[in-house]
């Protein structure tokens, strides 16, 4: 950590900072600049809370060197991680998986009807929403357990091993009962009871990056789960919050690579929330991919035009069985076999 | 409801438009213009989902011109909501009210200090954090029950009503037992059930803004407690996350005269998380008071530079006292006696 | 355009809008529903100017069908743009353009250096700023008409196009006179003056994409150029404003199929200055070819640690070399000889 | 500045870092801590450019305490910057000012009207677009040369100095011929060529912050007019564009104190384009007053209804009268007469 001092910061402001230092239990030691003096704070073992700092007289900024995660963090766990789901590896090295399925779990006839075209088209596994979070009180909620129900169902006529989103810490059993993959949506990133809740069960977890989180926080939130002793996490980026309303969301495809470097954990990318829109689907599909991504979730519907959630970002059947075709000759093209 | 048209669309894409929206129960009016055709859609009874439709062959995009929120909108309820917190009113034509204390409840003196210091200075009301959601999980993460308790006590002692958060469904039951306003957090606006669970109680709910929620889905979040039953709902402006990182978020103090207008529910600010630095805090607080906000919500703290957490933002002693003489004038000036 | 009435606008507030928007030349169809009233504009060529309407008694708000563009839009002209940057075809159908070259122009050894080793390597056009925009007045400014004449001496003797930035309307004379392709910075996105002044002139130009523009404003920038006669402009993105900050920018990569759904102008993509990280450069050049991207500048210099500007960002030679083996090789899977 | 190294960082990556900074003309002070070894960079004045050594073997980081300016800077000027516009004192201690005005020049009616009535309000100076940046190129863009008799001649009859829009380094003369005041509007606040012309005159410059601009690159900015020897600037907040849509821009007012801090600058507040809604525009100006704002310019327009650009963000002749007769009343408040 540094603690960086303004211009006009008195000695006696150095040497009360240092003393503070002190007794927190680390080492100052200052660096007198030709504008201003800084003052290194050594010796500390991770993250340190700075607000005691922030307050001293004279004292500009405090800059951490730490950061607030580090079970996550590459700079001490160099290996990469493969996540287990359900005899299906996810993860640097792996051949990419696509994960695909509707939005919303609607009946038993659609969502077995789509598992049933996912595995034949090369799916690796299948999604489907129980309990979905909407803007709006007045909007389609999902099936519940009905919805679980029947994801298994089709799960088990399928093959495909299933994900579903948990919404809160109560469900976190029930949903485990019947999926292979329990999914954290964009707005649950930050809710650490629920993550403190799915460190504690045996079963891989699927983060989804905040809408407006930044990387260090979507790390930090996956640390609150390795924390409690489950490392099997799998990042995924579903597009961020930005002033550009043209797409949904603004797809930041750029941490694909960049969360490879600062964490051992997989990432997944899922073009459809992130674009929103199902002419784009395809094209960032392959662009993830190519960009690194361990694998990506595809939104699709048997009749998009009739789907009671985000129809118009779900590719029909024929656009998924062209897509997993393009796939599977790119996903050769970048030597998995 | 107006369903636009590509330039390049056929009639009978136009028909067949026409033919779902009839479905749906509602009438179809084609308006033909010279670069593209669109079609209103009449007898809608507010929101219409609008997925069947934009999958539609031809339509190039939808414009709601109901809002997923009703309710909540003054456009249906001209009067004001006030509020009523054990006795202090809060709402449009009332006197604004300053919330006052710590980040988080760190000890019993600490807290009892705080609120009698509050009381002293002419405070309306007591806050502290007793459950502290953190971006790590190596952080200070509140005092838990035990921290309500103090709460309690310090409310008691001082006579202030007691505001703090609540971030789970499980623990609405145990909050309300003690709190007189429970408060949402920004990272909980969209922790839908959470905000179903404080709809079916009978204390008032303070319910912050999202750190990336729009006003749209800032009123339709509060749409969930009303839809529930609950209508003692204060609005909360803390600060919004945007590129700017020169201040911790970015205080967006016009939707306080714009919410205003769109509904009928009592809107605060918080300058202390919106600015996230002290010496900028009393100047928010009263250009939030100036610009019609119902009230502010200010940290404060017996000894900042030894806070949990926080501290870098929270008043002095001194810095709140000065800032409530200033209030107290303001509010005079603005015709509040 | 549609204008939407509030819920309790009169009729004669709507008969009042209806009168107005028929003086302007239109015709005004109201649309009753069920909440409120709203009025469809007819018989309008192009975009209009709502500001008189916003304003009467019962507006609550108005909603445009048609862009403030129109030269640049697909609708109206529906087949690709083809560029020619001094015999290099670039757009849709064509093999995708590299442009290589240093950020800013340094020295002769520096500059075609590096010239002969993007064309030994396969690059199609060179890049190099001689005009620098720089955020504080006492950084490194480029070496102007001096680098112009070093730029096409590089290019003169690599045979490569050259590819520069225009700064000021002033300016454009000049560096027409040496480069292939004029380039207009992000900053500048805005600048009418220079958008004007080189839609007058006989070369294409390459619109970088502002750091906060929206999609719309990007295209109607484009329309600026084109409305005074100069079709040859190709659209870049470059990365936008976000409040992420691990990444200089944030790639906007969805944006290039849906700038090609929109318009007919080429698109190419700037991973350099996206991303401002010479490791995430290489897996970004490649998504965005695989996204439909036209082309990719990429930063490249000798010796990116005594590089004057933008060093971290730039490729090493060994870097450039790989990258160009990857592309020709990704180039051809996508089906380009 | 500081240099913080990987975790796994040799000795030898430490030495090689240490060299170039000595090269560089510099101290380098290795601070070894527990988890990385951070080296502190002594002796230099000023920003340094940091390229050279962010590509160096074993560098994560590189992190500046010395700023991209310093002639704005109030860690380097300590007294307040008082800016004359003919006889009209604006900066920090003095009355703050309104300046009214329309968007744009229409006609000499429409202008000298308005300025009579500002002036009769008791308002400061009169605002005026005769150069106007529209979005796209098919709308209004300002009467020019013609706009600027205009409003010289309404200056003229009713005494209030002038302030108008440059867009272009050629037109600079001509407008300092006109103006009291020379406004850059935010689209070119980092439209360097213009910035460094306006350093040359001896006019005050109104220098509006750019649209997604830090207030590190606004006062960066501000520097470029400084360094070329014009001290006469004062800036001006005027929304900034973030995700949310129900504003124009999004009014950052936090900013007003805090550059009070960081600049020895005055500065006003637009609330007109911030909010881009009339009926937001009168509690915004006041809220800017109370925050420290020198001032706030107000857009005024004798038909809003009939207005060639900004109609419904600018205030009727009642709407003016009645927010003059509130600051008076204000300002009286805040202690000046």
């Amino acid at each position: 950590m540094l603690i960086v001092m303004n211009h006009s910061a008195s000695q006696s402001d150095v040497d009360a900072v240092s003393e503070i230092v002190r007794e927190m239990g680390f080492r100052a030691e200052p660096i007198p600049g030709s504008e201003r003096t800084a003052i290194g704070v050594l010796g500390n073992h991770g993250y340190v809370d700075d607000t005691k700092i922030l307050d001293l007289p004279g004292v500009q900024r405090v800059i951490h060197v730490s950061k607030p995660y580090k079970l996550v963090s590459r700079d001490f766990h160099p290996e990469n991680t493969i996540v287990d789901v359900a005899g299906i590896k996810v993860g640097q090295g792996c051949r990419p998986v696509v994960v695909g399925g509707p939005c919303a779990v609607e009946s038993e006839e659609q969502i077995i009807k789509t598992a049933l075209f996912v595995r034949k088209c090369g799916g690796d596994m299948l999604r489907g929403g129980a309990f979905k979070p909407r803007t709006g009180p007045h909007c389609f909620q999902g099936l519940r357990e009905e919805g679980l129900k029947l994801l298994a169902k089709a799960g088990k006529e399928s093959g495909l091993p299933i994900v579903t989103e948990v919404m809160s810490p109560d469900n976190v059993g029930l949903v485990a009962e019947y999926a292979d993959l329990l999914q954290v949506g964009a707005r649950n990133m930050q809710n650490f009871d629920l993550l403190r809740e799915l460190g504690k069960i045996r079963k891989p977890v699927l983060l989804k990056r905040g809408m407006s989180a930044t990387v260090e926080e979507f790390l930090a939130a996956a640390e609150y789960i390795l924390a409690e002793g489950n490392e099997q996490v799998i990042l995924c980026e579903r597009g961020i919050r930005t002033y550009e309303t043209a797409t949904r969301n603004t797809l930041d495809l750029s941490v694909v690579p960049l969360i490879k470097e600062m964490s051992h954990l997989p990432i997944m990318v899922d073009p459809s929330h992130a674009t929103g829109k199902r002419s784009l689907v395809s094209p960032m599909a392959k662009a993830a991919l190519v960009s690194g991504a361990d694998g990506v979730l595809v939104e699709v519907h048997p009749e998009p035009e009739k789907a009671l959630s985000d129809g118009p970002q779900s590719l029909t059947f024929p656009g998924f069985e062209q897509l997993m075709c393009e796939i599977k000759q790119l996903t050769k093209f970048l030597g998995y076999c």
